[in-house]
């Protein structure tokens, strides 16, 4: 269990950062390190002036998934931010931006979240990694 | 390859479903172990309401695809939750929902299909995947 | 670094097979193998008719994400069809059409672009595998 686990992050709808913050957090919780890649749309969510903001859902959770998340969001449930930091309190949870992604979305550094720790490419990415699993969200 | 094979199933719609369907028969005919963790709109899917029901394609696949998709489904093809049928008369599949989103989908135990084995959390999820391989659908 | 990378792409927007594109030149540059399955909406991005079009983005990438990813496709990035070709170039890259979405899409194997290097079954997807990181795009 000393390999890191290692996200790439695409989507950027609330749902899938929530999966995603709930396998970080598991894995912290377990003491496995999780290296964090942020591309595009998630990239996008984790800027300072986003993060807070509703970022819809996949589109087939329709109407019903929207009202069920809804209403376990105004009763008991963390957001995912708030998840994400609690698993950096945690464990070791690094996360980084992809070169690449801040280039295409014309993103600087300052603008994101003090959640995100560095901007990094994907060689870095993967000689982080090492021979821990890779998952893509 | 007797690490297990698992599969964080994310997505409900019949095209990422099949998807997942064929990797899980093909590795349980290869004798790999797979264990399988039911998140949001996939969990949705595995209830006995909806296991049944046109669960509809991601939106990428347009009119064309919606149609070869359909033109298919009449023809041979099996639907995804007959091929995990199938994959678990073959090989060692073991389907788990998420606990965390049965509360937020508002799912009972009694709600989901007999395909589904148990309810477990994420930590558990971990420790039943060892250093196998995760693949988030 | 010398199992193999095993990328199963499943989606057929531009944003994602460019992420999957950023990720296979990423290991190819550091010498490791990668092995390519095309499934459903991914394999149909990859056909000669279709592989120079506009595949669209995610639908979560909204009017603001379409904005950017066109201006910078006016500037200077390669598209990913470019990227995975000097991926090629660059290391060993094998892409290999899945012969149920083959059947699925009713697409014939003279229809796939010269990117792509033969057809074959989850079977054989899973034995070129062998103990190296599967990631689902």
């Amino acid at each position: 269990m000393d390999e890191p686990l290692n996200l790439v992050l695409f989507s950027g709808t609330d749902d899938k950062l929530q999966a995603a913050a709930v396998l970080t957090a598991g894995a912290a919780a377990l003491g496995k390190p999780v290296n964090i890649f942020l591309q595009y749309w998630a990239l996008d969510a984790f800027t300072r002036a986003k993060i807070g903001r509703d970022h819809g859902l996949a589109p087939e959770a329709g109407d019903e998934g929207r009202k069920a998340v809804d209403a376990l969001g105004k009763a008991v449930q963390a957001t995912w931010a708030e998840t994400m930091r609690q698993a950096k309190d945690l464990g070791e949870v690094d996360i980084q931006a992809c070169s690449l992604s801040m280039d295409l979305l014309d993103i600087e550094a300052e603008a994101l979240d003090p959640l995100v720790d560095g901007v990094e490419g994907v060689t870095a990415f993967y000689l982080n990694a090492g021979d821990g699993q890779i998952v893509f969200i």
